[in-house]
């Protein structure tokens, strides 16, 4: 529970995730802001509520009492009296410095040294990430860029682990159609889906210097500065500063812009004053071609290009629904100003499946292989009445309607497998329910997979049921149909309205306009015309707006016939629903990182040693081999066994260096690399784990194999311990 | 022989290859066009010259004739006369057509319909490719965009398998390291890099529509549409219209313009007159962040990201040489007006290879693993003299310094591996040299394979030895000495130069100037203080350029001393030489697509199947499995193998359908799956060989595996047809 506070008031410090300007572009609603629903149980707030009025009493018990030794000393009062008022005031002082630390703790996360121990530990894991290159940032030589990084040799090989499992999880199990489309994307298909008009951060430029800020950054910072930093401020102040932030993503550009102004708040490096608040599209904008007449963007989804293929896919699909299709690429988005590292880039790689479904029918044939799950999970209901995530069997989800459907589900039990058997932690990944007013409006429902990490929790898979909202707005700007149809076996009998303007009699009453009234009565849909069927029963005529016209006409009874007729139908044409799980690569990788970062005392209790407990799937190395010592016997054998682990297609690494093998293994476990090969004989190796340090013994021509088996999941260590000799107690890592 | 001269030909068609432009960037020196090195043999030549002489000759005989039956008509001749005058001219015009209908073949393709055949074999493999999604004109339902490409999902499949064949081939087996870098790259870079200057093409626009064309391209049309339609040119103006493509890569802005007006080219479609030709940078642009004020660019080769992080990479690497970075990732150029389908894209994959080498040493350790293979090589000497490539051992071709260094020579070797085990055909794949004059100057040696492909001999990785050149350049604008350390075991003995000017000696004779002296004498290089030394000690006196004085003046042998010392040096600072291998992914792949496709007759023989004869390695889809007839038995049987098969991480798919087997086998061929297990039985099912259509019976538990032995490469089709009973000839293609 302590922990689960210490981040929540975090969140605080970043409402925006890498789904959001999309979520916010793609609703047509605005939504309440995340920090909201992920603010802080009430006890806390009470706590610091109850800390801040103290605090306040406590201040004005100072005050007077400060005055009343003034007071006492300008009326020449007795030593005595002045004496014990100062004990008093300084009794008082006292209390107030007491109050101030708690209330300081209480603001900075939750209580002690919360926050800053969260900032060690992510400085800690950085620099370890950052020396053994896992990133890089990018064009480090030249100073870099904001927001641009490089996945250097163990990043990379993660990174390539990460996605390989992503397909065979995905792809392979699934029959997914995975597609490769262009990043460079014309205007077209991007205006098609809103990005050009509404992919947008609202920016503020420094007046003076024309340096650009994120407006609800700006705020953002005051805020949190003043209710951290500030411990003055009334309990009314912080309660106004509070709602500012649980409302920040929804402020218009008009109301930023206003709250900016109210606060005084000044460009940070300069203090120069601010520009209004305006919209900035966050698409990298080029030209297509030599012309400068084709606008292009870098797509800032992958999404957009499996939409655009829909009807090909189907067709290759053999005209069957469901099926998904999945794209892994580079996105892109021109943040204002990135912050938060490796979490907010400019350049990232997603992976992301489509799944098209008839929107009559949204069961999962295989939802009952993940239905007895049991994670956490974060209803909008428990959100609303500030309670915390729970675990809920999935099954159980689905079946109470707290998931809209078993497609969706079962997406959410598979993406819950992908990121546990990467190594993410189960106890600090929940999945989020969007809340109603927070989705699209066309949306069905909305799940997001957050882990927790030394920066809150972090939207790294977004799962939602997108409804026919895409297929729908590309085929209005291609003109091209992107449905499906189902054949039905035998024709069937269906109810359709029939509306028939009788034109004779309107061209006696409306002459050169008949045709635009009888246009107007034909398209009313099945609810308008039903209500004119009823009024001109019961009254005989009604009044009508005919739009064209832009007036109301008078219809009568004998004008119109309205009435239901059975047709018989041979197909169903609909535009499918889509369910659309989006994986932030990047994120869940950084996410990883941290799961898996731990520290142990060396042998000698000098110096704290860096471990990464990737599991072997996600491992950027499986295996290093080791002669023991500088011995061209050892180095033999050990080339022996690399070329066995080459064969077996294991990537591994064989450290020759004289550095004792304490050190090597250090360095290794530094790299998250499982099993150490060490060469000891020329008959036999030992092999060692990299978290338990256990060593068995096994023959040289086995060695391969066992690490083969062991980092495919076909055994695991525990089978391999209990199957081969130990080695002693003389554990290499003392030397 | 037949077939290289056909295809020699046709290079005409396409000076520019996916590398070129960048040859050109990185080239000092103009170059040689590949046109003139890869004309036709002179056989060749001669005959089309012989032809156009006969031609004209015939031509004029003809005229004459003519001009005899006109005078004889006039003349009212005899009939008889007149009658075989007619014949003679008759039987001249028959000569005529005759040498026409040859010259016509001779210039369209060395004889025959060739050319013809070339465009129907495209168009049937491509016609495939887009019918079963192989490939997709991205953005299809809004017109499309030139020049970009979807992968769909068999495409996709098999690129996937490249880049994992390419990893597993280069970055695995060589303990590459491989890094992933932005695609989005700031301008500084770029400008280091020579790209923001010189990375362009010639163009030209439509003086009325500004519609604009490059003008290379232009060109070459108008010579080529000359050479092969007009037969009435003369062999002098055919000569010189060859001439032009052979000197087209090579021509200046000014040049190609002049020749445009000379010819009176204008522009395609509208006729209207074309502007003088300018150079078009060829990178997508763009602006980072929202100030406007940091261009950047998309990056047109991924070398660039590796160079910037060569000092982090060396270090990763425990500060040793040689090492070897790879990385693969998108790449981008904005080609002025695309053509050649998937071989010239705006957007593709590279996989590049950096390889950091000590200049003093390219041997390669692993040299003589490959210095036996045999494949065609293409040295400069051959192209130069007008034979073709040949077969010569990699080892002799490094030996007799064909090829520069053991180095270079092994990376050739690893890339002829790579190559033909994904499934190119070693007849059509050579080693072509860069000439002399085709190189930059500061490179050692550079090699191109080259594939044969119906567009002619494309070239799909270049390999080259680029010295210091791209590690200085970064150096230079960065600050950042992007440089090796070789640490001596002992320190060294250095003979050094010591120019120690006389300052007393050149302040009388100099003055104020003396500091101006001083330095321009510090700043001589060896040579030129050797030739100093000679002089001063022979004629006592010698006369000197001082730059920054801009003039002579007379050096005396008591102004500078210059002699060699000995100095003890403890390591040697140096820039590494760099080997690159840089990969066009797209251009293999579909290289791979033209030499895996064949036809052949249906069993009925009405009709020709295609099929791709992909190994498993490269297959999008290593299995299907059929339940022979429609029967809920024979499916549980084939969800079982399937769930076998998904658990082994073999692709497969399911086909249910009630299709006939024979139609469900031509449908995969043409997909290129290799094998098929066909469930006819609820205990053994047969399995299918693609290619030969060749049957074994295996026992439903046995299939996965004997499968997956097979595609994963531990066993041969061979093999296991010499271990299964064979299933009878009743194949079920003829169903």
């Amino acid at each position: 529970m302590r922990c689960f506070l210490l981040i929540a008031l975090s969140t605080h410090s970043f409402g925006h995730n890498f789904l959001s300007p999309l979520t916010t572009l793609r609703s047509a609603h605005s939504t309440l802001s995340h920090a909201f629903t992920r603010r802080p149980p009430y006890t806390t707030i009470q706590m610091e509520e109850t800390l801040r009025k103290a605090l306040a009493e406590k201040q004005s018990a100072v005050d007077s009492q400060g005055n009343a030794v003034r007071a006492l000393k300008a009326a020449k009062a007795a030593k005595a009296d002045v004496d014990a008022a100062i004990e008093a005031l300084n009794g008082l002082k006292l209390e107030k410095a007491s109050i101030e630390k708690q209330l300081q703790a209480t603001v900075s996360g939750g209580g002690g040294d919360g926050s800053l121990n969260r900032e060690a530990f992510r400085q800690t894991v950085n620099n370890t990430l950052e020396r053994r290159l896992f990133y890089i940032p990018s064009f480090k030589i030249y100073r870099g860029v904001a927001g641009l990084y490089d996945y250097g040799p163990p990043g990379c090989a993660i990174k390539s682990n990460v996605l390989g499992f992503w397909r065979q999880h995905f792809v392979l199990e699934e029959n997914m159609l995975e597609v490769d489309c262009p990043c460079v994307t014309p205007e077209v298909v991007l205006k098609a889906s809103g990005h050009v008009d509404k992919f947008t951060d609202l920016m503020v430029k420094d007046e003076k210097t024309g340096t650009c800020y994120r407006a609800d950054h700006l705020l953002k910072d005051f805020c949190n500065e003043k209710l951290q930093k500030d411990l003055s401020i009334t309990a009314e102040k912080a309660a106004e500063l509070k709602h500012v932030l649980a409302v920040l993503d929804d402020l218009s550009s008009e109301e930023l812009g206003a709250k900016i102004k109210e606060y005084g708040i000044t460009a940070p490096d300069t203090k120069n004053p601010l520009s209004d608040p305006y919209p900035f599209n966050l698409m990298f904008q080029t030209s297509i071609g030599p012309s400068g007449l084709s606008p292009g963007y870098m797509r800032p989804e992958t999404a957009q290009g499996i939409f655009v293929n829909f009807k090909d896919l189907y067709y290759y699909n053999g005209n069957k629904l469901p099926f998904a299709a999945a794209q892994i690429g580079q996105a892109f988005r021109n943040e204002i100003s990135p912050r938060q590292g490796l979490l907010r880039v400019r350049e990232f790689t997603l992976a992301e499946i489509e799944h098209f479904v008839d929107p009559e029918n949204k069961s999962h044939p295989k939802f009952s292989e993940v239905a007895n799950l049991e994670f956490l999970m974060f209803p909008r209901e428990e959100q609303m009445s500030g309670h915390s995530a729970k675990k809920i069997p999935l099954g159980e989800a689905v079946s109470r309607g707290i998931v809209n459907n078993e497609t969706l589900g079962y997406f959410i039990g598979r993406v819950y497998l992908f990121l546990t058997r990467l190594g993410i932690d189960e106890d600090r990944l929940r999945f989020r329910q969007h809340l109603a007013n927070e989705m699209a409006h066309y949306a069905a429902d909305c799940w997001d997979a957050e882990i927790e990490s030394s920066y809150g929790w972090i939207e790294c898979v977004g799962i939602a049921d997108r409804s026919a909202y895409d297929l729908r707005a590309h085929t209005d700007k291609s003109g091209v149909a992107l449905v499906a149809q189902e054949k039905f076996s035998e024709p069937r009998e269906v109810e359709k309205l029939v509306i028939n303007p009788v034109k004779k009699e309107l061209g006696l009453a409306f002459k050169g306009n008949q045709r635009m009234v009888v246009e107007a009565l034909e398209a009313m849909n099945e609810k308008e015309a039903l209500e004119m069927k009823a009024t001109l029963e019961s009254k005989g005529e009604t009044e009508f707006l005919v739009c064209t016209l832009g007036k109301n006409v008078t219809i009568t009874k004998n004008m119109v016939t309205i009435s239901k007729e059975i047709k018989k139908e041979h197909q169903r044409v609909f535009t499918p629903s889509v369910i659309e799980p989006s994986f932030g690569i990047g994120r869940i990788i950084y996410c990883l990182y941290e799961h898996s970062f731990y520290t142990r005392p060396s042998k000698a209790g000098d110096e704290q040693l860096n471990v990464f407990r990737f599991p072997p799937l996600v491992a950027p190395i499986k295996c290093t081999v080791f002669p023991l010592v500088q011995n061209q016997q050892y180095e033999e054998v050990a080339k022996v066994i690399s070329q066995s682990l080459t064969t077996a297609g294991i990537s591994h690494k064989i450290d020759i260096t004289g550095t004792s093998i304490g050190k090597r293994y250090a360095r290794t476990d530094e790299l998250g690399v499982p099993f150490a090969i060490t060469v000891d004989s020329t008959s036999s190796v030992t092999i060692r784990e990299r978290d338990s340090k256990d060593q068995i013994r096994v023959d040289v021509e086995r060695a391969a194999s066992v690490i083969k088996e062991v980092t495919d999941g076909r055994t695991t260590w525990a089978d391999v311990w209990s199957t081969f000799p130990h080695q002693s107690s003389a554990s290499a890592d003392d030397e």
